[in-house]
């Protein structure tokens, strides 16, 4: 999406709402949908058609929103007294000085109306008839009591009505109001100034500047789906059940086998290649890229790793932040990567922690082993060498290095450097005692019998 | 609920079926709907109303279902024939011997029937136009071959018909039949003297009381899941699915977030507290309290534990019974908490058991850590001391006492005690043989291309 | 299904798609559907009916799908040009030659036609009205764009029209054309010679045999879901769905509980007894036999193997190829079974990998036992007698035994076999330095502050 509208556009997204029914000491703008905040799902689609302002008016929890958007250029109007969407509106006034050109009014918990569709409300706005307004409509499943649009063929609104106004015509009327608005910002305030409060709630209605005399606005429609709102945690689930939904489809439609599709979670930013085929139950954390060519067996949970061409995940895999999985390398069941790289064909294929640690070229880590990378205070490094071999259920305590092609015995405790070649083995000597355990069973029954 | 009913009320659970669809060694009502046998779900909620009886009427399996409430003050009636409903009733006969009061009459089942449906039931029997029966009644999507029942306005039964005997336009009728009934004691079996087997079958069907000359009968309606029954296995999953769905709404509203709620299953007894995250596929056992703020990652599997507040689970967590989960405590994947206490700010967070053990505030237990609590014969007590840290792969052999601010090293085996602010290291000492491994690989590589 | 049709018979299919929708290096017929390759479907319901020969016409990706029917006794035929299916069929007239009987043309992208369905095409081209050619038709929610089939009572086919060329009247038709058909060989290579291909794509068409003069064809009904086609994995995710959501249904109708049927995906191949339950998230691979009254717990993995009766498996357990789990035995979580036999009784249940082993009736493996089987090159034998006790966190190096009864002790590191009855310890002697702990914590705390 390249090209973007003439004028200079800016975003308000309004976040006073209370939230009340999340039931939640979190902001409800704030809560996830694919692992990303609700708001800044908003504000990466508007990134892309580079906003000169981003405002954002909220009630109650500034300070967590201020954090969420801190560093990315938003500023935070806030909305004292809770007057209704026409004076949030108005409280970005400040965060608007100086200003010309277009503003987008957005819904911090409406979180999936698209790039493209913020576009297209601001190129009809730019269009020859010049709207006043550019109201985005939809046509729900069930129109309920959601307020209507009448419009012309040309999508000139002539009437815009609340349900409890409406008349039985008017309720037959299936285009409905999302609440979503594109307006000059020469016309914004002036048209906010105009409106009154006198209804039942004693609120300013942002609608209300649609069907203010001397101009016209026009409407323009969109998916019910991409103007969803979220009000409680079950309608944030449906959000993030209609956001996985398509997000699974794009995936197979791009080439990646999704055996049971309703089983895979995706985040906002995971990448699959090719031939990519994923098992029942996995789930995908953010900051995912996976390449061509790899298969990702069941129950792997997986975020903040790259895992490269032809690798294969799981299942019982778990790969988090920093974990590096090379071509053709193996990350098998119960075992946990972190802050590692694994080189080309290398194999951790049963019950291991790798954290903090490279993997060379095809070596082979043994089952149950652990890098013992963590003192209490500090994170160690553990450097394992091409074509190493690490046997089971050995300890390697960070830091240390074992060199390529160094062999490691079974059960070893490595404290040590191990240089290229060599063997190591660091355990206990094995001792028998000839019929204990048989004399132990008889103490231990007749201990029992006691009882 | 704590209004009960003015007159004594006994509760008759007819559980005298077959149940060959389900082909099963269990008897039917004893397969278990979210962790808890059907039949136990019927006295759960029955329980709120305070009955003074309880009689479950069986036929095969009479043992089975005696073990299941033994001691919970049920008397069990055997129905050696299967001679219909009504006479599966007449069995109950002597165990309500001098009870004076409401009959309740269930279906083992039929799991779902909630307190508050059974209350009005029992409600409607005691108002003032004294209906002889209450029967109740639901609207199901497809009425299909159920009996409909004809009532007035204000719910008195008019007529009762089984489907096959119903006219075409009886057949129109919405509302079916149950099979649930209330009956004052001292109509029930005075009603079922009065009815006869002339059909088909040659049964007394437990209905036919209420169009019996001399009374009046009323219907109460219900939704159609509570009295959904379980004849198979497809029907029981269908009712455990009806059952989880609810239920995954309920922790919703109440301020839970569910991922993905389908992949959430609940125990009966589960308690979530407010901001708990769940996220996809957790499976919750029975006995299970998860406090506030509490964040349960991907493929957990949680029974029989507690859970406070600001704690972090998971991903691929299993808390067995009597695992106590410390504020803000960390336990991670492929870790196995039984019979265990973990204090305040305590981390287990990779590939460990512990088991029958008290880990101190604060302690970190490193990755692969293992209690070793059974020697075949008995189990024994690890204590882990505030503060303390457990290198990686350590094995501790109880009992066995590690105490505060102690430090085990990497890979030890402890057997013995160690004091507070100690370290003890318990492992063999590194030896090297340089250049072996590369030997090694020469005459392996040799033997393989001999073979 | 032991009668088979009276004349010998042939299948041909149909392959040589591009399958382009797929995005996939893979050739689109050898795409799996629970776990065997769509052609493999068809080959396995098509092999109950004893076919005389078996033709694969292919186009691109020849020697993937050669390799897929090694030593199946399928000939691979090849069309060059995409000219239609009439043209693919054509392609098959070498690997036909010489055979006389019945043609059963299938198509490789359509994999759930049951051998019944196959049988029952084949036995009407049998039956005394001697149909030139017999239709497989369905009557899908949904005709939309399909061909539609104008049949008389008897199932003789009227017209067969495309649905571009179809009248008003005939576009109400709902039986639509699957494409498979059943021919007589002598019949086959004529019809398609006399088909032309004066169409906008210039093909052969191989429905165009239906309607050429001299003869009548018939029509034969079948569920929509048995001639559902894969042309995209969207469609073939809709295929697998299918596919589990019957063979779950079968599951519980044979006897098994299925807490949450959605969750739990079967094998073409699983087997499971009597009273099994398998609790949600469970994942079968080929080759599993799973005997009566084992319960399966949440998130295991099993493939290869065979449970018998009454052993209890999970949570988080991976059984793949080459385990068998002895009666009663457990496999407990984040436990891994590779080629092992796991005696009657037998334990491992916690955290353990056992491979290449044998394990006797009713030894108990403790938490973090690792068979290390493996040296880089080879792997060997781990052998556990019965009763015999592996503590906690051992090693076993294997080639190794461990005798009936012996006891190794926690933390061991085992590489010289064990006699029955003894007791043996491989291990680090336990050294303590008092105060260490709380001076390295000064230590680290003074480092930390002073960066």
């Amino acid at each position: 999406m390249t090209s973007t509208p003439n004028r200079p556009l800016a975003i308000v997204i309004l976040a006073a709402g209370q939230g009340t029914r999340m039931k939640s000491a979190l902001h409800k703008v704030l809560h996830p949908v694919a692992g990303r905040p609700m708001l800044l799902h908003l504000l990466a689609s508007a990134a892309e058609l580079a906003p000169e302002r981003q405002v954002v008016v909220v009630g109650a929890g500034r300070e967590q929103v201020e954090a969420a958007v801190a560093g990315m250029g938003v500023a935070v109007a806030v909305q004292e007294q809770q007057l209704g969407t026409g004076h949030a509106v108005a409280q970005a006034h400040d965060a608007l000085a100086g200003f010309a050109g277009d503003v987008l009014i957005l819904y911090g918990d409406v979180p999936l109306v698209s790039a493209a569709t913020m576009k297209a409300m601001v190129d009809r706005l730019n269009r020859g008839d010049e709207p006043r307004a550019v109201v985005l409509g939809f046509r729900p499943a069930d129109a309920a009591a959601y307020g209507r649009i009448i419009a012309d063929g040309q999508g000139v609104i002539q009437k815009m009505v609340e349900f409890k106004d409406a008349s039985e015509a008017e309720r037959t009327v299936t285009l409905c109001n999302s609440g979503l608005m594109a307006v000059r910002s020469t016309d914004l305030f002036v048209l906010l100034d105009s409106i009154g409060n006198e209804n039942a709630a004693g609120e300013y209605y942002l609608p209300d500047i649609v069907m203010l005399p001397g101009g016209q606005s026009a409407v323009i429609e969109t998916d019910a789906i991409e103007v969803a709102g979220v009000n409680s945690r079950i309608e944030l689930a449906g959000v993030e059940a209609a956001w996985q939904a398509q997000r699974r489809l794009a995936a197979m439609r791009d080439g990646a086998t999704l055996v049971a599709p309703d089983t895979v979670f995706f985040s906002h930013d995971t990448v699959l290649g090719r031939d990519v085929v994923v098992e029942p139950n996995v789930v995908f954390g953010p900051g995912v890229t996976v390449e061509d060519d790899v298969v990702i067996h069941a129950f792997s949970h997986i975020e903040g790793a790259t895992v490269r061409t032809g690798a294969e995940i799981g299942p019982y895999a778990r790969l988090r932040p920093g974990a590096d999985i090379g071509q053709k390398a193996k990350v098998g069941n119960f075992v946990e990567i972190k802050k590692a790289v694994l080189g080309e064909g290398a194999k951790a294929n049963h019950l291991s922690y790798i954290g903090d640690a490279s993997v060379g070229a095809n070596a082979n880590i043994g089952a149950g082993t652990i890098t013992c990378n963590y003192d209490g205070f500090l994170k160690y490094r553990t450097e394992i060498g091409a074509g190493a071999f690490i046997g089971s259920n050995s300890a390697l305590v960070a830091p240390v290095k074992v060199g390529d092609g160094a062999i490691v015995g079974a059960g070893s405790v490595l404290t040590k450097d191990v240089e290229g070649d060599a063997l190591a083995v660091a355990r206990g000597k094995q001792a028998v005692i000839a019929g204990w355990a048989a004399k132990f069973r008889a103490t231990m029954a007749a201990k029992k019998a006691g009882k």
